[in-house]
């Protein structure tokens, strides 16, 4: 699979090629565990999650530590630190990840169920195929099978592998701190971003930050009949339609004061390499079924998605929902909603401003209440780093072809955490690709992506001591 | 209960009295049966509920007939017809109403089960309380009382009561030419609307209209991940919400294009009878628990939801309803909304605006589809007829007060039909109040004015024929 000479030891190179099989088999059973941290009835199955990855780190010999959290505990990792030998001494990496999925609903538009991994086309479908079992594996069997291989690995690498990411790692956010000495690391590796395509590996060199609410506007203290009361009683669902609506201008942009102020603007070199990607709006719409792409005017879908911060309503409930007719005027209306953030923008403040706007705009007649939920800021990673181009020919190993630059729409709360608490460097290496489905029915992972992410990763450890 | 002298036999009134314990069970019995016409899993109960009233009323000698239709049956039923003495034949009435229910959702708001029963403080709390089992049963009982009593019925008096009035009447609709001659009648009575308040018995000379819609908005072909997409594919939730608000304006009136072109004003004579009901809006929004009132400039409360045209969202459907966040860009998004139009309106032509409106104001990058569900036109009945003068004087015998005239903002689709098909006059005579909850939970109905309800009923064959 991979051109050689391989930077890899022979006997590694070939161990890695002739256990794709057990290496699949290990996702399948992992995959089966539904670690939904965001959905209480599911604790067991996060720990459950949790102990599988443990054990399969142990048995290959790295020192392992659960650390209890308020939530979920964190899985702490490290290999045996090499002797020092001359004075540069060789770097030390923190591979981090998440054991947690999201929800899977709806559950009606699986093929098969999200928690019965099945495999179709070379690709594996399940909730937390790429998102991000699949990638953190890669990591964890590259460095196992350096430990059991007769050369022993170039560099200590840790792992800190958490249960909370898809729901704002707030523990972990708060435990960092304490934590600084033993995760003392010069790069923190990270796989839970994707490719820019198929057959095109990318280091993502940025993400953005994030916002997320809950809004509920509350009318009449029970649902009304529409007959009797409509149009005199304010409808909580049409107030939160208008409070939605007024925060979009009629151009795509967003309409709320002040959120484009800290907005840092996209420099012109990232700007011009975005553009030679060759984006194709035709071709993007209609690769995630849409009839056409829209959003804030003057900026390219990459930079709409990457780099400028954008406002999606996540979920509405409100009144009669179930088979035909009710005339009710809603007793009250509720909607999920959340900011993807850029460099510059800060959460806390942005909450400050969605509060004062709808507040502002709340019609008579009717109370809302914001819940905000969790916040984080966005990050950008040194793209000429020694890792970045460590990383960039160890992906070119394993992938055949050089990665581009690119960055990623989604957040990853606590990287901007680590670059602070521990000075280090970050690396973003996603082995996914965009339709993988996080988040969404069908997520999927292509096993040969899988076994090139694995072999890239093994590769990394070798090209990151030269 | 009632002041003498009555215009009822002297055995009829003590029987009325005698069995008030009687006429709750049987109401209890027959509010015991969910027959929700709009849930297809409660067909079998909504036949019960017809096959319960057939019984009540053959028991008590009437010529009953269930009359199949597509959906469910028509329960018709006459008394027989009085001798004919002297040249003026006294009059026919029918009694209009329907058996099936309103869904209960949602049930976490009742205090007890819809469809257990509950008597509080001489209230009894049921779905279909008082819309419309409870009121409809005050006719069925005072008329078979009249069949046992001593005296003969005075007039003849026919029964139609049908199981889809909560879905539209279609059924009705399309058999009414066909029952025109079995249906013959001089007035149609229907007790489905509320007293002006407590203590102020009421005749209702007008009914707003409706039309109903369900709008599906649809974006991407699956939920999407709002941190790779948001931004760049438009999000049909948010779309929603933008075409729903398009259609209010800022003031609380609606914006779309000629909706209020064929609106008839109201008569002056009723905006200043109203005006001297005194209707308070702060104790109106206490009553139904909103902070404040809302709606077009430059009408009353009254008129608002009596004689002017409104737009109600009645429920919203999109994305992530569950536990905690989860940050998707929904694949579509579904609202169910409903107008109440008054005389002049049609209700196809009110689709036809509603669509232009839609299509005109549908945002790039997502697809619209509009379901229209049933229309009905607004109706009047004739304040000044010798059956308004009539019922008034029943009335006033069994609630101890004389009715104010009022309108209500509810539809009863069928009536305008019956005015058309069979010329008749209409009597809309309501036993219930504002705040009974039809349509919300905890519906309920005063078992007080359940019994005047009889007496009236009763009353009412008498003052027909003078």
């Amino acid at each position: 699979m991979s051109p050689s000479p391989s930077v890899l030891p022979q006997d590694l190179a070939n161990t890695l090629n002739d256990n794709a099989e057990r290496y699949q088999q290990d996702l399948i059973e992992w995959l089966k565990i539904p670690s939904i941290s965001s959905d209480s009835r599911r604790r067991d199955e996060v720990h459950q999650a949790a102990d599988w990855l443990m054990k399969k780190m142990q048995a290959a010999g790295l020192k392992t530590e659960l650390i209890p959290t308020d939530g979920f505990p964190l899985i702490y990792a490290e290999t045996p630190a090499p002797e020092q030998t001359g004075d540069s001494p060789t770097p030390v990496a923190l591979v981090y990840g998440h054991y947690d999925v999201q929800p899977p609903e709806p559950l009606d538009l699986w093929t098969t169920p999200p928690f019965e991994p099945a495999v179709r086309d070379g690709k594996v479908y399940a909730r937390g195929a790429t998102d991000d079992k699949g990638q953190v594996l890669t990591h964890v069997l590259a460095v196992c099978e350096w430990l059991q291989s007769e050369k022993p690995l170039p560099m200590q690498v840790k792992f800190l592998i958490e249960g909370e990411e898809e729901v704002g790692s707030l523990n972990l956010e708060a435990h960092l701190p304490k934590l600084a000495d033993k995760l003392a690391c010069d790069v923190v590796v990270v796989s839970d971003s994707s490719q820019y395509a198929v057959g095109r590996p990318a280091i993502t060199c940025g993400l953005r930050g994030i916002a997320t609410y809950e809004l509920e506007v509350q009318g009449p203290s029970c649902d009304l009949h529409s007959g009797s009361f409509g149009g005199a009683v304010v409808n909580p669902a049409m107030a939160l339609c208008q409070l939605m609506s007024s925060m979009m201008d009629s151009e795509g942009g967003i309409a709320i004061n002040g959120l484009y102020d800290d907005v840092q603007s996209i420099p012109k070199v990232e700007r011009e390499a975005w553009k030679l990607l060759g984006s194709d709006d035709k071709s993007f719409a209609e690769s995630v079924g849409a009839t056409a792409l829209g959003g804030e005017p003057g900026f390219t879908t990459d930079e709409r998605r990457w780099a400028r911060p954008s406002l999606d309503i996540n979920g509405l409930t409100s009144g009669h929902q179930g088979e035909g007719v009710k005339t009710v005027l809603p007793a009250k209306a509720l909607a999920k909603f959340s900011f993807r953030l850029v460099p510059g923008q800060d959460p806390k403040k942005v909450t400050t401003l969605v509060r004062d706007h709808l507040m502002e705009h709340c019609p008579v007649g009717v109370t809302l209440e914001l819940k905000p939920d969790h916040g984080a800021s966005a990050m950008l990673a040194d793209a000429n780093s020694p890792y970045t181009q460590a990383a960039s020919r160890a992906i070119e190993e394993a992938f055949g072809v050089a990665p581009v630059m690119t960055r990623e729409g989604g957040s990853i709360p606590i990287l901007a955490t680590f670059q602070e608490a521990l000075k280090c460097d970050v690396l973003l290496l996603g082995w996914g690709q965009n339709d993988d489905g996080a988040h969404s029915p069908n997520e999927k992972f292509s096993l040969e992506d899988f076994h090139r992410g694995i072999h890239a990763s093994a590769a990394l450890w070798q090209t990151m001591v030269g």
